[in-house]
């Protein structure tokens, strides 16, 4: 197949990266900075593209990965094209590319780094499509680059995106916050980490549900207020701390 | 080594396995419930007794490892032994211990649980003590267990204790938001697994404070108006995100 990105960033690199891997043929590469696309065209061997105007209107996909709030303005140059439009959005509706003659939704559910490589094969790949034929091409191509295809609905894409605000970029506030309190007390963040990676595995094969633990669920009134005389002097987290206990207490006892 | 323990839970069991493997005699172990110090005894060839009064005195070293709530009533037992007493609690001062001749601490920082197995050779452990001479015996003890052994006092412990909850209690929370609010829209966790360890494996090579992405961060404003719209008929985890997004948005924009 060949296929053109609309858009240079992680989602666009790692994927065009792992089509490549398959055997397809990456045609060309637009972005709104474009040193980025010919980074990334050098990358996969493809030509990066000045002007989205100027697009191959002949290639069999387009793959539209910008920010959210550009995807509606450059679908506008791809109502000519002949081939299936996909973005890559979790929070977006596939009704956005409504304009455009067979389109669709392939959402990669990870978080990717440009420097950090990742099997694509391990990545949920979410897919939903205008008519039949093009959910056909997209189970085709999702399930060569990923060994975990769904078939999601735009409604229930939007709940898996919420809660992936909650499973990654909440739970990396949470990090964040730990890191800062050891730094105040001169604390390596590495004393950490083996914390942090057993709380995810556990996660792998257990329901969190089942598995909370801390002074919240034990209802340990002492070690709470203790906590709350640490942040004494950071109402912000101190809050934070209040909020997350009482709604640790209120559906765990 | 003769090496005796108060208490049969979680922290107990792996740490009396990880020292009978470096070849130390696990003497006897007393548990509130006699079963469960039974459960231990067996597994580590030791001997559980019923009544704390008729333990042993002799014994080298003496490892507390009981709820925090039970730490005072059960040193009040040990004080006629002539060994090395202390207890692994992250929430506890070391001074709690201070009635008895030589005491300290041995805090190993990770969640166990006793079904899942674990190298506490990965495991920090965090030591304290009453004297330089009982400082010496937790070090060679902890380094044999142990790849990383930090000396940490009481106060720095409190906040790596406060800092734990942040990185483990509270992310595995975010966690179970996450599977409710999946399990509300059929969808299966197993989805989100890979994001969950993904964010896990960034932050042992990264600091979290420069890796934060999400609608917060970007300042992403129909999309955070959009999760609250899906979040609008739960009170609890409305206020939730939007404390969170605050939080992030006043620490990252």
């Amino acid at each position: 197949m060949n296929i053109s990105f609309i858009g240079s960033g992680n989602v666009a690199t790692h994927m065009a990266g792992a089509l490549k891997d398959q055997g397809h043929n990456i045609l060309e590469i637009w972005s709104l900075h474009y040193d980025n696309a010919k980074t990334l065209a050098d990358k996969v061997e493809a030509t990066a593209v000045l002007d989205l105007e100027d697009f191959d209107q002949f290639a069999d996909l387009y793959i539209i990965s910008v920010s959210d709030d550009s995807i509606a303005e450059v679908q506008h140059k791809l109502h000519a094209v002949s081939g299936l439009v996909v973005h890559t959005s979790g929070a977006t509706d596939i009704n956005i590319l409504s304009s455009i003659a067979n389109y669709g939704v392939m959402y990669p559910l990870q978080t990717f780094s440009k420097g950090k490589r990742l099997d694509f094969k391990n990545v949920p790949v979410c897919i939903e499509a205008s008519d039949p034929k093009s959910l056909e091409t997209l189970k085709t191509i999702a399930n060569e680059i990923s060994n975990h295809v769904y078939e999601i609905d735009s409604q229930k894409r939007k709940t898996l995106h919420l809660s992936a605000v909650f499973a990654c970029n909440f739970v990396n506030y949470m990090y964040a916050v730990s890191s800062k309190l050891l730094e105040k007390s001169n604390i390596d963040f590495d004393i950490l980490r083996p914390l942090i990676l057993e709380t995810a595995m556990k996660a792998q094969i257990d329901m969190p549900g089942n598995i909370q633990t801390g002074p919240a669920v034990r209802g340990d009134k002492k070690t709470i207020s203790d906590h709350l005389n640490l942040l004494a002097d950071n109402p912000e987290l101190s809050n934070i701390y209040q909020t997350l206990t009482e709604g640790i207490k209120k559906n765990w006892q």
